[in-house]
């Protein structure tokens, strides 16, 4: 993507997000002059292209403060050039889900890979985030564990209902929740503003006939109000509703709609509780329309298709998004134990926790492709043993013929990494063509094993004995070699014997090594176009095990 | 106010509010059924006065269900008639200020006094709701002291700069603020979602040249935006805003409008801070006009008639409204000491606190106002000391005699309370006509005091030693006296000696005792229309201690 001209981009935009020391604390990133600071009659004054040739160059007019902004910038921040996708927080950045959508799939993981993987914690959290909850299985059954959970991505948010509250039926409740009726889908504490954005309940028992959990994504029933009814859609996004909790030592009021939009008309957060609407103040007219409406939205919420239900077992911990999702219960016996305990916390921790979760990630896959990427670019431009290309080329040429004949992405990696055991640098190997066979398939595929899985370090370990394999169950292959290829094949054992090709056979990894082989074979072609090991580095981050888990 | 015919009203808004304990539950007010519940022709069938005669009986069609409506809830629900204050948050509910209507005259109290006096905290609290901000004085300079300011309304807001965060210069920022830059007004946390609603600022030290304090009404600033350029008020309420925060440990973003309006176009919310909005991406020309707005805006945030300017002090705590009030500080010197400890909490926390204290404040004045009313409708319809009125007929012309004369409120009271000495029930007192002096006046002045000030007791304790006091300086006053008065002037120690009278005349409120006797004797005029108690009700709450402070 070509960079923008300065002069065509809106001069005090462009002045505001000037990078230099001036303009930005350098310790901290903050904007360091406020708008009213910047001359009003700005205007883009030179531009050349900046000294180290990465940037251009910008001389402002009339008070020549000089600004640098990277081609790469440029290019990305375009004004008009769709890009960014916002805080994440209306419906344009989450999944809209039906129960069947999820249903027996449900977004989970277990509290010992929560807590000891950065990608499963990371998987959780984007869950939260997308489909409105997750659920970690074998959560310590342990009084308060709930509030370990929260503050392993955010802050707990103390309410009334205390730090943590307890779900079981209590003697004299003043709250439905703390009794054994079935409760309809709501969401939490609407007369609360700021509303806790999240909610978190643990299962420490649940002996009880009934109160099963059930879950609704209130964006997609808005979406779907929205489609089928649009002036009721409308009247809900407009019109306030008062709710109200008293209690001996309470009194909370807040006015918001039941259907929140950002400026742009997106649906960003919903409201829902029949229990604690109190009476609202318009003029009869509104108040007719407001409870058609309002009986419409609820009866696209009950709808049986919208409800996803399950049953929360000891050691369950639900997080999901108290601005989106409605949560349901069924009634139950208040003479069987049921205890949950439950807490609230707030979605932008969570997603600043995940946004660094990520940075880290990145940072953990840049260090082994910037490694390799530098391999490929230093010892990989020297000579491949007596072949006409240099190793990076061979290597470079067998991953593109595995992407041309459709292999899969982990095939296609193997190949392009299968003579990493040649390299020295990091990966240290001797010279083969010194009449020692150094393994470089097992060097190899061993120094790729911290952050590759089997899937691609098993090929490029078997793509030597592939060799040795075809030359005696493939006599033709044998006379196709290279001449380089049939000198190293002696060093290396010369053609497999009946009893190694039957052991060669039984690994899984075997027919993949043998596609390897074939691709490697042919991959000696001076003349053919060869891609640059950036075009196989997105393939390559998305292997990574740093993605798994 | 007449109640409302039940057939003019909105249908299913009236079912919604039906109070009777299969639609709330009595323990906790919650509704128990669901609107989808009510049938879809629910209509007004038959309607009657209820069997206790204060409210009207709803038999609804086509379920049969019965609803009894007070009446005073109809007249004062009734749809279309304004009522009610929402929930405090908008513009609506506020009182905006420019720095000259608060400057010399801030909401401040002692913290002794914040701590002691339920009146002076509702006063506190009132005047964030109200103002934006209030200011404690006299705050114990212990760390950590800030968190129980803010524990003493709400719940303190954990963020990413801890439960509580410090203010004071330090060696590698992650923020301005604790650098000694100057930082002009912005409200914090932008990049937060939910932003944090209050903030509280507790001045440990501040020996530092500079760091003075500046607050800007920021829902001021707004409306003098809407005044002077409509459009620029709507594209700023229009333009998700990109605020961003990054550190090592934090990645925070919400894209949210520098102007938020409730569905009805008030303002309530405001977010400013030039030094965390990252780059917008709009289309060119939406650019242009958000920044040109964004700089009218700014500009009049600036205007120096708005700015109030104070300097905090050790000791001082400020509580102030972070989605409406911007903060600001001047440059200081980094080698003075200079230490604030700061935390985040929530308004809506501060609300229910204040709502729970006013509800406190009005049961505490339901107590005495009960315990009189009680009085005069009991016993006060007896005898009056063989006059033709009843006591409390006596007592109430009294008032309405100071009413008339214009007196002030204290005096009116006074008058209306001034024989409360003779009555039993919790005011035990004895039989004058049995010849001995009851000293009612002081019984009644003393049963007052835990309830109403010395400028209603003192008048109240003075009423018997004025009319000893006029019969010895005004001779025709003796000869108008009743004869049940001539009678009791006798017990009560015949007119004054003249050392009394000297006495008399240099009590502050001997004035008020005269005037308050001569009321006295001409309430007692059987043939006079006389107001009930419940017309001097609300003048005696306002005059209830827990009023003041």
């Amino acid at each position: 993507m070509p960079a923008p001209s300065p002069e065509r981009l809106p001069a005090v935009w462009l002045r505001d997000n000037c990078p230099c020391a001036d303009c930005r604390d350098p310790r901290n990133g903050q904007k360091l002059f406020q708008i009213v600071d910047l001359p009003r009659d700005l205007a883009v004054g030179e531009v050349r292209q900046a000294a180290d040739g990465a940037g251009t160059e910008v001389i402002w007019s009339p008070d020549g403060h000089r600004s640098v902004y990277a081609h790469e910038w440029l290019a990305e921040h375009e004004p008009g050039v769709s890009g960014g996708t916002g805080d994440g927080r209306t419906e344009a950045d989450k999944t809209l889900w039906r129960a069947a959508d999820l249903a027996g799939a449900l977004p989970e993981a277990t509290w010992a890979a929560y807590e000891s993987e950065p990608a499963t914690r990371a998987r959780v959290l984007d869950a939260v985030l997308r489909y409105g909850f997750a659920l970690l299985r074998d959560v310590p059954r342990r009084e308060g564990q709930v509030l370990d959970v929260a503050r392993t991505f955010g802050f707990v948010r103390e309410t009334n209902y205390g730090k943590l509250f307890e779900v079981r039926v209590e003697p004299d409740p003043n709250n439905l929740a703390f009794t054994g009726a079935r409760i309809t889908p709501h969401t939490d504490n609407p007369y609360r503003d700021p509303v806790p954005t999240l909610q978190l309940l643990h299962c420490l028992t649940n002996a009880a006939a009934g109160g099963d959990s059930g879950l609704v994504d209130g964006f997609q029933a808005a979406a779907l109000l929205r489609d089928e009814d649009q002036a009721a859609f409308a009247t809900l996004t407009r019109t306030p509703v008062p709710f109200r909790f008293d209690d001996a030592g309470t009194a909370l009021a807040a006015d918001r709609p039941l259907i929140d939009v950002d400026p742009l008309g997106r649906v960003r957060e919903v409201r829902f509780n029949n229990r604690s609407i109190g009476t609202l103040r318009l003029p009869a007219a509104d108040l007719d329309a407001f409870y058609l409406a309002y009986r419409t939205f609820a009866e696209i919420l009950l709808r049986p298709g919208l409800q996803l239900d399950f049953r929360l077992t000891p050691g369950d911990c639900l997080i999901f998004d108290n601005v989106r999702l409605l949560h349901a219960r069924t009634a139950f016996s208040e003479s069987g134990a049921r205890h949950l305990q439950g807490t609230y916390a707030d979605m932008d921790g969570l997603a600043s926790t995940l946004a660094v979760l990520r940075r880290e990630q990145a940072a953990a896959e840049d260090g082994p492709l910037d490694e390799l990427a530098a391999l490929f670019a230093g010892e990989g431009a020297g000579e491949y043993l007596g072949e006409e290309v240099t190793m990076a080329q061979h290597m470079l040429q067998a991953g593109a013929l595995a992407e041309a004949a459709g292999a899969p992405d982990h095939l296609v990696a193997a190949a392009v990494l299968h003579d990493i055991g040649h390299f020295h640098g990091p990966l240290h190997g001797t010279d083969l063509m010194d009449g020692k066979d150094n393994r470089h398939s097992h060097t190899g595929a061993d120094r790729l094993a911290p952050w590759f899985g089997p899937e691609v370090t098993e090929p490029v370990r078997l793509h030597v004995a592939a060799k040795r394999y075809l030359c005696a169950v493939e006599p033709a292959y044998l006379d196709a070699l290279s001449e380089a290829s049939v000198f190293t094949l002696e060093v290396q054992g010369g053609p497999m014997s009946p009893e190694e090709v039957a052991e060669f056979e039984a690994n899984p990894y075997a027919e993949d090594g043998v596609a390897l082989r074939r691709w490697d074979d042919r991959a000696k072609d001076a003349a053919a176009a060869t891609p640059d090991f950036a075009h196989f580095r997105p393939l390559l981050a998305a292997l990574l095990r740093t993605r798994r888990g």
